[in-house]
């Protein structure tokens, strides 16, 4: 069934992560953690992505911890060479990495695949990540975002410093390029000094595609004015119509159009044949769970201690709306608790601990196919989301089970497509190549951008 | 036929470049230059190389200029899906990286590849590079190389912060790592200080096979204490028999032994059936040759305006060896150029531009598949090479008349192998997997290496 002009369709990218997205994944029978770190194995889960013509594969980073993850840039370009039509996003950072380096992997991954990439724009969250770089703090947290403005801005200037048809190739003349369509950028920042221009052509796509999940207010201002899709943390429809809302709103300021930006809400449904087998997958998957370990972690992540209070009391003080200003931690999580808290200020701790291990306070749903389609469905219809950052809760079941019966239900209704439109991420999203900056007013020899 | 216990075999790695490495390859009706960043084309030499049983192939790179090339990280990972027992060697340079990136990526790399990879370990060498980066002008060469041998040092305590069985995924015990087995490394150098511990495990080969490249006294000091594969320029036996002793005469200071090392000079072979039609290959690709661009381009490696001289004179004062002391550049081609004209004093611009421009200085030659094995089995004899790195003067020809016709040519002498030894690049170079320095005195806890 081909779409209707009135039936808004569904986006979907898959989250990539090791044994699945239950906390508890790993020890569940179905999954092998073993194949964390084969190829092989994600090799599968994007091939199964790609069958079912999701938008794309995601792949997280971080640079601390016991990772548990292959890293992005080489996963995905390793991705790239056995998909066809499957969006390939990556995050990196922007606080601990060069403009240059950056734009030019992605420029490669986005030829290497043609068109499929994106960038997941992140700026680390821990004093520990700093300390591997060298630092002996981490940036705080409205400085980290500037920097990631300004980083931002220089890897789009550096991917624009080839024009189009700067490669020339004229065998009989012996001219390989046109010197006047490349581009120095000379650009100078209060962060960065670049001069280019990048010494590999302009992506196919122009620029990867742009992703941004901070949910902050710094996170959902540089989503409004730099990302293309945003994934978030929204456990409610009501939350989700809130920030779908707000960061839509945001855009005018900087010239944009609702349509310039998708949203995708994570999304992790525990999927049964019947109500009752989808609650003892989720049963069983609680029985794993390890509160004490996720508390720990907990403290880790928001650089609070949070062991030693009574699980079955209401929350400590220190996770409360005051507690929260001063912490140079990662802000849109605080703010999931502080939600969760709003809409029930009696949740214990334990109750909050177990909501953020189904999925890290994402959207969570036990149902059948059907009752999963109509979820996605009246988020759609309800503005509070164009599609989904999809969270299997256990691989590779999870990712299995909603491709063959979730994906034919949605397009049994007209939601979601039955062929991929196009051969590049952007035209599976809908989403244009930007403009070269460059292109218009070049006449000839080296320009500046600044 | 198997290799007798008497007989050297060959090692070949295979030189990734554009449309050849004749400089003027692009322009050879045979090439198609456009293909350069086409990641279907590299796909095409990499399964022809693994067809022939090389035991690698190699990407350079660098962060400034045109480029003509995809960046080593995402398209060898690239490669590494599409191919089973090929070594996927990059370059990555040592002055503008972040050693825990470096190390992350590589860890990646080399277990997508299933312990495949290789690391050609650069410098850098322009100030135009520094740019780049928000510097000001690049390290003077030798502080580049104590910065280089700080970066390889960090990076291996990272590849060992992990020991092998720190991966544990014990269900029942709700177990995943074995803390014990992860090591905070601490380094604390002039240039580096980094936490550790790296957030992947140590790669299968333990750590990349290392590469290097500089033939400058620093450059082979470093080689001597790092490297398990060298790249050199040797343009006669001669050159290489003393270039092969030097090195595998620095070995012993470190406490190392000869065989841990693989010398690999460039070697480009034009190959026709007949020499007469060899020789027509080459005229060919001559007929191309533009001196003017070649001179500039020598003058920008060199910075040294070499433009304006007279072509069929002898060689300007500016590059005799009295010039040469004060540049800042790539000493490397630098010493080329001296040993040209120490074996000949007379030698005229044009004919020095003309060398180098054949394959950069590399020994070059043209003759049939027989000669060309002759003169492999002769460097080996004589202790000039432990193989080479092959850089066809076009692509793809030259890389499919080496694997048609010299390969066979040598399995037939018993100076190749008929199939892979192993599966790893280390394996079939017969290079040992590098000891991790905490598995042996690791007690518990989390232990430094400083």
């Amino acid at each position: 069934m081909s779409s209707s002009q009135d039936t808004k369709q569904a986006h979907f990218n898959v989250f990539l992560r090791a044994a699945g997205h239950h906390a508890a994944a790993w020890r569940h029978p179905s999954t092998t953690p073993e194949l964390t770190f084969q190829f092989d194995y994600y090799k599968r889960l994007a091939l199964t992505a790609e069958r079912g013509l999701l938008d794309s594969v995601f792949m997280a980073d971080g640079y601390v911890g016991t990772g548990r993850r292959l890293e992005p840039f080489t996963l995905l370009s390793a991705l790239a060479a056995v998909t066809t039509n499957l969006g390939l996003i990556g995050t990196v950072g922007t606080t601990y990495n060069e403009p240059f380096h950056v734009a030019r992997k992605f420029a490669s991954l986005d030829r290497i695949s043609g068109g499929r990439s994106g960038w997941n724009i992140v700026t680390g969250h821990t004093d520990e990540t700093a300390f591997n770089f060298g630092k002996q703090s981490h940036l705080e947290h409205s400085e980290r975002y500037r920097w990631a403005e300004e980083f931002v801005e220089v890897t789009k200037q550096l991917w624009d410093s080839w024009e189009e048809d700067a490669l020339v190739f004229d065998k009989a003349k012996g001219i390989q390029f046109d010197d006047s369509k490349l581009h120095e950028i000379n650009y100078e920042g209060k962060v960065y000094k670049v001069k280019g221009p990048l010494n590999i052509p302009r992506p196919p796509q122009g620029y990867p595609v742009l992703v941004q999940a901070g949910s902050s207010e710094s996170g959902k201002e540089l989503a409004a004015q730099t990302a293309e899709v945003v994934f978030t943390a929204q456990p409610t429809l009501a939350e989700g119509k809130a920030f779908y809302a707000d960061v839509k709103g945001r855009l005018a300021r900087y010239g944009r159009t609702p349509d310039q930006i998708l949203i995708l809400p994570g999304f992790s449904p525990i999927i049964g044949d019947t109500r009752a087998e989808a609650q003892e997958l989720e049963d069983e998957l609680n029985s794993f769970h390890d509160i004490d370990r996720h508390i720990a972690a907990l403290s880790e992540r928001f650089g609070i201690d949070l062991t030693g209070y009574p699980l079955d009391a209401p929350v400590p003080e220190i996770l409360n709306p005051k507690g929260i200003e001063d912490v140079n931690g990662s802000k849109s999580r605080h703010q999931l608790i502080l939600d969760m808290l709003r809409s029930d200020a009696n949740l214990t701790l334990r109750q909050v601990v177990n909501r953020l291990s189904a999925a890290r306070g994402h959207l969570t749903f036990t149902g059948t196919p059907i009752e999963v389609a109509d979820v996605i469905e009246q988020w759609l219809d309800e503005q509070g989301a164009d599609g989904f950052n999809l969270m299997p809760p256990i691989y590779p079941e999870g990712l299995d089970s909603f491709i063959d019966k979730v994906v034919p239900e949605l397009q049994n209704r007209g939601r979601f497509r039955t062929a991929y439109e196009g051969a590049t991420l952007r035209e599976n999203l809908g989403l244009a190549v930007p403009a070269n900056r460059f292109s218009a007013s070049a006449a000839s020899g080296i320009a500046s951008a600044n």
